[in-house]
Order: structure tokens, then C-alpha cells, then sequence
């Protein structure tokens, strides 16, 4: 199995990362998009992104805790090394193609990484007007976050292919991702994926199984729904449940603090999800509440300036 | 409120380490014990303290990461500083008042802290005996980690003067003390115990309302209870699952070496508190089966040298 050509579909933030970290990485990168509109806001992306490598890679040099494992599988680089990547990181730049042409992005396709709106029957369209283009030989993964690849394995015309394969943002620093296949993926496909997680400097988790959230989420929702329903039962502050887990686990940032890297406004959206968040004297439901009010303030979290905690 | 003489009931693994940190920290301290087995059973653990409390200190001479919060809320201290806490911590050993007499420990006590065994029977036994001997003025704590204060503030003869105050295990490291109200506690017993936990080096965590739990195993036990899902449900396997968590949030270990410090028999006894363990479909189930195999092959965690990791 040798994976040349990958096409991204989508320009999103993380269509973007995955695309242009790819493309450093030495693929043939094509990125499709829905319209002529959609390549135009996909460029600035691209931009925002050479820059960052561009100035991380330089601040390198001189600045070892500036070090990304997205960018060098090694952190021990010379100057010449470091200049060498940022070279790469200019071709991978110039290297994109972005169409919106199904067949131009399918033509010889060894991988398509589907990256677009997590809408159900958006992903079915483009999975179905897909298929007529697709060689046998190409695999299809998805980077849905929320949505099982279950769901959609009979509309892609090749559920053997068809796998999930999820990042986090700002894969070039936080470089987990995610390899899950549904019930019908062949293992062949998967460590195919694995395999190439690895060539992008990607460290793969291995997800056995289909599991909603994968394996990062079902860590991380309970526990912050554990921190939530502290709060909004008011048995604690903010400030004293991220003080008690940061001193008995060592961790540097408790519920709150990952909670504002985060958004409230994901978090709310997590809540109201759950049908006891309806009634409001739940603790789903006083949660949803003491979100809202947040939110309702402008204070959204880490982005916004001011979540839990201010920022300056 | 000045409290001067400190009764810790229970001379177990935390009676010990409360009462002899209150020591080392100028408190005049007399440990209750039930039989004159319980004394010679309590006088090794407190020699093993002072051992511990002394070496601690003499590395911190030379290497500031032996540096424990417990012993010196500073970390810059001179070798004479150094020396002069060890001589406390001699003295601390030498000043313990060990009893089996009611009569004796209750003699003018400012504070009372009741760290016996884990049996409703047996704490109520105690406080309806002590009640007898007790000043007006004394305030009583508890150190359960299960059972909560509204269970026993009638059978203490003053539940206005009646709280829990909650310890982790090796305190003079892990330096966290929850204190938690009943309904019926009066705030100026509650913010006492705040105060005291600040005068033995502990970082009080304000817990105000009563909650089973308290704050830091209402975050452990569903995080671990999500780590644990995974694994019995076969999504991932330990070593993938504490990987992603660690990668993705910073923390030094993921759930399974947190569960190897907690202790896998600690972590069984609260499945099956959950009666969904009966079924063995149940993911409840599932954990329980597949902790019991582990325990039954002597797999209890990093005191057996062997958990989810090895230990050499």
C-alpha cells in the first residue's frame, strides 16, 4: 500500500492543517472545495499556515521549548536542518492544488480525506457524487468528530476502504490522531492508516473499535461534566476544582482551564445534548444554565479573552 | 478560635500522618487509640514518619526537587533552616501522647479528629463515647472518605461544631485537605478547620456544600469509570489510552497509571458498588471481571509491583 496522492476535501480549519501538514510531509496534496467562493477563503488559511511554521521553525533555532513533533519527529535539529524544513514548508505551500472539480480530485486518488461540515446528509451527497470518479485502489477516511463512519460506509461504495481518522487542532503541535474503523473496515486499510498517520509525523491512536468521541472525548467529557456538575451544584469555584486536580494528579491545568481552551460554547452544546438538561432543576440542566449566562456575556473562553478565567 | 491541643482517633495509615505532620507543625497531639495492640501496632508508622520526615529533609539539602510542600511551605531554605526542621521533626516524634482513655484524650481538647475505621457501627460507638468526656468547646472532624457528616452530626452531641476534614495519603507531599460542611455546621467551625489546615502545610480545599466525593473523587472516579469503559469494552488498550491523554492534555499520566497508584482492588470495590456489575454484559460488569483477573493474579497496582505497568 504507497500513498502519493491525498486529497483533502474541505477547507476548514482542520481541512486546512491536514492538507498543508501533508503536503510538508512530501505528499501530493490536492484540496477540494465546494465552490470558487470556498478556494478563496481557503487561501488566507494556507498563508496563516506557512507562517506559522515558517516563524515556529525559526524560533527553533534559538528556542528549544518552541519545538513542534508535527514539524521534525526530532527535536535535536541544526540550523541548517531547520532552514531545510522551512524550505519544505515553502514547497508544500506552492505544491497545493485546490479544485472543485470531483474528477480532477479523484483522478489517481490513493487517499481522500473527507474534512467537510459535520452535516450528515452533506457528507452522504459528497460521498455519493464522489464514488462515480473514485478509482478501486483509493481509501476514504472521514475526520468527523461527532459522527460514526457507520453511518455513512454503504454511501461511500467502498465501506472496506472507509474508515474515521480524526485530529485535534493545530495538528503541527498537538499531534494525536485518531484511527477508527467501523465494523466493516478491513485491518489492511486501517494500519494503512496508521502508516501514514506515522508519515506525517502524526502519532496514531489506535481505536479498536467504533466508539463515539473516539478515545480522547470519552476521557474528556465525563471529566468535565464531573468539573461542571461541581459548579453549577455549587459545592465548589472554578478556581478550587482546577487547584484540587492540578495538586493530587500533577496535571497543569484542571476542568476549567481545558474548559476555556475549549469554548463554552462546545461545552454548552455537549450539555444540551443530554435530555434531563431540559429541566432545570437537573444538574444537566442548572449546567446548561450557568453556561448560558457565560455565553450570553461574551465570555466564551481562552479566544474570547475571558472564560472562567481572564486572559490578557 | 485558638486551637493548642489536637486528638487524631485512629492511628491507621492517615491517623498516623495527620497526627504526626500536626506535630512537626507545633501542635500538641494526642493520638486515641483503641487497645494497647492499636499503640503497639500505631508506634511503628510513626517511626517510619520520622524516618521519612528526616531523610526527606537532608535530600532537600542537596536536591530541590525533594522538596515536599508539607514540610516547609518555601522551598528556599538554608541547610541551618533545613537542620532546625529536622530537629522539629525529632521533637515531634518525642511529644506524641499515645492513649486508649477517652477520658485522657478528651481532657481539653481544642480539636478532635476521628480517623477510624470505615464502619458507620463503629464511628457512631465512638462519638456517643466520646461525647461523654468532651469539653463544650472542642470541635470534632471527621477524615472519611465515604461516609458523609450528616450520617453521624446528631450522634456527636454538636453537630454546629461537626465537619469533615479529608486528607490524601503521604500528606506531607500530597498536601491537599479538604473541608466540607453538613447542613448543620456552623461557618466559623468550618472556616476554623480552613485556618488549621493552613497551620499544619496544608492546602485547605473549600468544599461548601456536602457532596460524596468531595471535590477530587467526584473528578477521579468518573474519569478513571471512562478510562476503565474503554479498556473492558476493548475500544483501546491501557498504554493507547493514557498515551492520548497525556498527549493531548499535558498531564504527566494517564487514567491506568493513576489507577496503579489507587490501587486495583480500590478501583473494584467501587465498581461493584455499582449494582449494573452483576450483569456481566454491562460494561460495569465487564471492568469488574477483568479487574478481578488482574487482581486474583496478584496485578494490584505500583505497591505490587505490577498493575496495568510493571514496576521495578
Amino acid at each position: 500500500m504507497s500513498i502519493k496522492k491525498v486529497v483533502v476535501a474541505g477547507g476548514g480549519v482542520l481541512g486546512s492543517q491536514i492538507a498543508y501538514q501533508s503536503a510538508f510531509c512530501g505528499f501530493d496534496v490536492t484540496v477540494w472545495l465546494r465552490s470558487e467562493g470556498s478556494i478563496e477563503r481557503a487561501k488566507p488559511k494556507f498563508e496563516r499556515l506557512l507562517n506559522i511554521y515558517l516563524s515556529t521553525l525559526e524560533a527553533m533555532k534559538t528556542d528549544k521549548s518552541a519545538y513542534c513533533r508535527g514539524l521534525s519527529k526530532t527535536a535535536d535539529l541544526s540550523d541548517e536542518e531547520i532552514d531545510s524544513l522551512k524550505e519544505q514548508a515553502q514547497k508544500a505551500f506552492d505544491s497545493l492544488t485546490l479544485t472543485t472539480s470531483y474528477e480532477e480530485a479523484a483522478d489517481d486518488a490513493d487517499l481522500v480525506i473527507e474534512a467537510i461540515a459535520e452535516d450528515p446528509n452533506q457528507k452522504i451527497a459528497f460521498y455519493e457524487e464522489l464514488r462515480k470518479y473514485l478509482p478501486e485502489k483509493t481509501i476514504l477516511v472521514t475526520n468527523s468528530s461527532t459522527l460514526l463512519p457507520s453511518m455513512f460506509a454503504e454511501h461511500t461504495g467502498r465501506p472496506e476502504k472507509y474508515l474515521a481518522f480524526h485530529f485535534a487542532n493545530n495538528i503541527w503541535a498537538q499531534n494525536t490522531a485518531e484511527v477508527m474503523p467501523h465494523p466493516g473496515t478491513k485491518q489492511e486499510y486501517f494500519d494503512a492508516i496508521v502508516e501514514f498517520a506515522e508519515d506525517i509525523n502524526m502519532v496514531p491512536i489506535k481505536v479498536l473499535k467504533e466508539q463515539p468521541g473516539y478515545v480522547l472525548n470519552s476521557l474528556l467529557v465525563p471529566f468535565l461534566s464531573a468539573g461542571q456538575a461541581l459548579w453549577a451544584n455549587e459545592v465548589a469555584d472554578p478556581e478550587t476544582i482546577d487547584l484540587t486536580w492540578r495538586l493530587a494528579t500533577g496535571a497543569p491545568n484542571g476542568p476549567f482551564q481545558i474548559l476555556d481552551v475549549v469554548g463554552l460554547v462546545t461545552a454548552y452544546n455537549i450539555v444540551i445534548m443530554d435530555p434531563r438538561s431540559n429541566d432545570p432543576e437537573t444538574t444537566q440542566g442548572k449546567i446548561a444554565a450557568k453556561l448560558k449566562e457565560k455565553i450570553d456575556a461574551g465570555e466564551t473562553g481562552i479566544n474570547a479573552g475571558k472564560g472562567f478565567y481572564e486572559y490578557g
